[in-house]
């Protein structure tokens, strides 16, 4: 994989300003995955990041997370773990919220979903403030798994949000603006 | 594929009794997709009943539509449209509203999602009264794209669903109850 790879799917993504309101430029991936040249150039370029790390499970947060996590858990050969919306998961389940703007979010995982020591990698399309990507991270260490990364597809480099993902040792995102 | 892969699957899905709401039996896929040996075997087993239609799309439904979608597209060689609850996508978009058991709901497609005369595969997670395959099927047919058929990993037959989608040529399930 080139720099040319991250040229050629940052050219397909989409830029619709004023969604989902006035000043917010929305970086849309749907133009992107609807290319069947660009799509598999996304998914193997976030698997080969973590080509020399042991992935025994990818979890993928919802619902574009689900997007970029299924396919590189079918590659990868991992067994997948969806972090869903509050209610939507039906077995016991660990809560962890997040601030929004206004408010807060919760997200919820399995409290059966990975054995004890299992290698954990987080996917979701993309890294902007890093409150629902930290309270992920958070949902996985609560099951005693070990989080070995998280995988993005773009991250929006000014608002920082790596930086509040302290418990990965590996944060990893193919676009950045 | 033998008979043995839709025993191996069904005997990893989970029943959760009255969940999500008292006299139901839900059918839990996060057993079998956080089974790495089990994953593969559900999207390849969707993948070969198409093997022999050319889809040029396969349209995930929000948003369990899009664990088994994205995987399929990949093996495939497609790419993949989501559709989406309403104001999650950002262009323009025809809606489609469906009956609920009390009220109703809505899904949408990006207007310019596929060109005319693409052939699309729509892929959900389960059938069971076929209310949002209906909508998927109509939202399809309004972009002018071709509509090749519906995949299901899971069909629950006493539903009928399957008697609402005459608009798709080829309907396939995996696991049946």
């Amino acid at each position: 994989m080139t720099n040319q790879a991250v040229v050629d799917v940052k050219d397909k993504i989409r830029s619709i300003p004023d969604f989902p309101k006035q000043g917010i430029i929305f970086r849309d991936i749907t133009t992107a995955l609807k290319d069947a040249e660009t799509l598999p150039i996304m998914v193997d370029y976030l698997c080969e990041q973590f080509k020399d790390v042991k992935i025994d499970y990818v979890a993928g947060i919802e619902s574009r997370g689900f997007i970029f996590g299924m396919p590189m858990a079918y590659k990868m050969k991992a067994g997948f773990v969806p972090i869903r919306k509050p209610n939507k998961l039906p077995a016991e389940t660990y809560s962890q919220s997040y601030e929004l703007e206004y408010g807060t979010d919760t997200i919820e995982v399995h409290k059966d979903a990975f054995p004890q020591g299992a290698n954990v990698l987080i996917v979701d399309d993309l890294l902007a403030t890093g409150g629902t990507a930290e309270a992920a991270c958070k949902l996985v260490k609560k099951t005693g798994a070990n989080l070995m990364g998280i995988a993005f597809l773009i991250e929006l480099e000014d608002l920082n949000g790596r930086e509040k993902l302290t418990d990965a040792p590996k944060i990893v995102s193919m676009v950045k603006y």
